[in-house]
């Protein structure tokens, strides 16, 4: 790289690590959408004020270690619109996003508690559905949902139904996962394609003229994680489920998290091309969708391939890819290389292009 | 109890214990009141769908045995109107709330989440408020917020914001909670006065033109709970904390789960006079106002005096009472015992008298 960019980079590192502070005047829905705004947030309020090492990992969920058991412990709000839509539901996301967060987290999911708030007049029947499709998900899971609330607020003060989750798994002690313990060689992997998610929601809005068969990816990930884990175990250093935000956002999140680059390869991310049409159109970065069925793994260099092959093997891994590695450089970004041969660096999602995508 | 009598409640009980179906066509804020039409909606929809030992205790927590941990776990929503109160706010219910329910279970509330559902254009400094006021009851009760999740909805789409907090505890190995462990001459304690929290809510929404100091009796329990554990452990059968649906419906809810009846002494239930003078102005029976601060437990014969003393000695237990007692009969049923004594059978909370009270 040229000295001029060194020095830009340089310059953008410093802000970034000066100590965020939360100053917004009110709540935009950029502050739900899971990037930058979310970020400063969650450093510049909560983290503070609940100041406590669990919570300062900002890991998909806290690991704790209570009473002899290693657990992890996870919570997620849902709010999707609509609340059904082509491949899922929100009951069915609100079960495998919980259970997702666990799973990457290197834990096997093992209880939810479900929190509903609804809305008055809701149907019967809508909530029904929801019920039943949480139940077939947990049971598909693999995971008990054991405890439960329910909440009724006016009509007009909620859209339907919202949903909370929260889950404990187990962890699985062969592996120590940590976004910092990345290093300069490491391989990044993607279990599928980007945006299906993301682009459904869309097209279920009828924002989109479009008639695209594209389904959401909800599916629960810890099988496919459990295969990592018995494949090259050790070698693994981190994973994350690039929900909202994208893998734009989690790239950014582990680069600074370890103050490594991430040199991402755009021509090796798997994309459906209707997917990819359909985000042309739009006009949104496919790297900034949400996904609800995928991960990212970060794995030593020479268990790459041992782990792509394991994952390509696993039942919807068969599109997993090489997407990236980690380098020295940018330190705390991620640069990616485009089909053309040029390099632009790919920041964290900004503002909220598509809110209420889960 | 005269023959006729016999026959009437007889008829209540088989009624009662018919297999419940959820067959209501619409949600009606009555389904998130936690009386009668919340345990419909338990029983007859989620119960069934999500069926699981640990579900089906219906307690206030689950029980769960995992990794070796003996662990309880817990949800609630807070819908609250308003989002600020005498003697409390939506935070500081957010905390307590999940904290209690871990707490009568005979857990050692250790780890909560927080997941956030956000009103777009809410005041900052509203969200900061709540976030202190969580992260104070949180050092208050001795547990950590490890994790959490925010999402934002258009304005109109939800009513400033709502919380909901999720809990893990460690059980206490010396004690066994059930309600179908009670027995006959069971002596039942009230930790102290009760409708405190939910008049302070209809006075803070001005519902009532009254001018009384009537502030929320919110507070963590499990002080209270341990003391009484290690003054009466094995003796205690069961406890619950009378929140939304209030006294009147746990009681209901222990008496159908033991197929026994609870007399209760109305004279003994502590009640301040300004609850009382304003509970009489509402039409509404203090029996079934929500309190946040308060439980109730069942406790064998030979230790209630013990188990009494021990909470009078708690702070905030200065007004424990004796409240009365487990009978052979009316089974499934609530007796009140009246101040001119007469007796008269007590339902569970029907309808919302006072909607959004946690």
């Amino acid at each position: 790289m040229a000295d001029l960019e060194h020095e830009v980079l340089a310059r953008i590192e410093r802000q970034r690590k000066l100590k965020p502070r939360w100053r917004d005047k009110h709540i935009t829905m950029a502050h739900g959408a899971g990037g930058k705004a979310t970020e400063t947030l969650v450093t510049g309020l909560f983290e503070p004020a609940f100041a406590n090492p669990a919570l300062t990992e900002l890991a998909d969920s806290a690991r704790l270690d209570i009473d002899g058991a290693a657990l992890a412990f996870s919570t997620d709000g849902y709010v999707v619109k609509p609340l059904r839509f082509p491949g899922g539901s929100i009951g069915e996301l609100a079960v495998n996003g919980t259970v997702n967060d666990l799973a990457v987290s290197g834990a096997k999911p093992i209880a939810l508690t479900a929190a509903f708030v609804l809305e008055e007049g809701l149907d019967a029947d809508i909530l029904r559905a929801e019920v039943e499709a949480m139940a077939l998900a947990a049971r598909r899971a693999g995971v008990s949902i054991v405890s439960g609330d329910t909440k009724v607020v006016e009509r007009t003060k909620a859209d339907g139904m919202y949903i909370v989750t929260s889950g404990i798994g187990i962890r699985d002690r062969r592996i120590q996962l940590s976004a910092a313990s990345i290093q300069p060689g490491d391989r990044v992997l993607c279990s599928g394609t980007i945006g299906d998610h993301g682009t459904a929601i869309m097209l279920a809005r009828g924002e989109l003229e479009l008639d695209a068969d594209i389904r959401s990816d909800t599916a629960p990930l810890w099988e496919q994680v459990l295969a990592l884990i018995e494949s090259v175990g050790p070698s693994l250093r981190v994973m994350r489920d690039p929900t909202r935000g994208g893998v734009a956002t989690v790239l950014n999140e582990i680069a600074q998290a370890a103050d490594l680059g991430v040199v991402l390869d755009e021509s090796a991310v798997p994309v459906r091309p209707e997917v990819h049409g359909a985000s042309e159109i739009l006009g949104i970065d496919v790297m900034t969708m949400a996904n609800e069925g995928k991960f990212l793994a970060f794995v030593a260099p020479d268990a790459a391939e041992r782990a792509l092959e394991t994952l390509r093997g696993t039942p919807g891994g068969e599109d997993a890819a090489l997407i990236g590695e980690v380098a020295d450089e940018p330190a705390g970004m991620v640069l990616v290389r485009t089909g053309f041969g040029g390099t632009r660096i790919m920041d964290m999602l900004i503002g909220d292009p598509l809110p209420r995508i889960c």
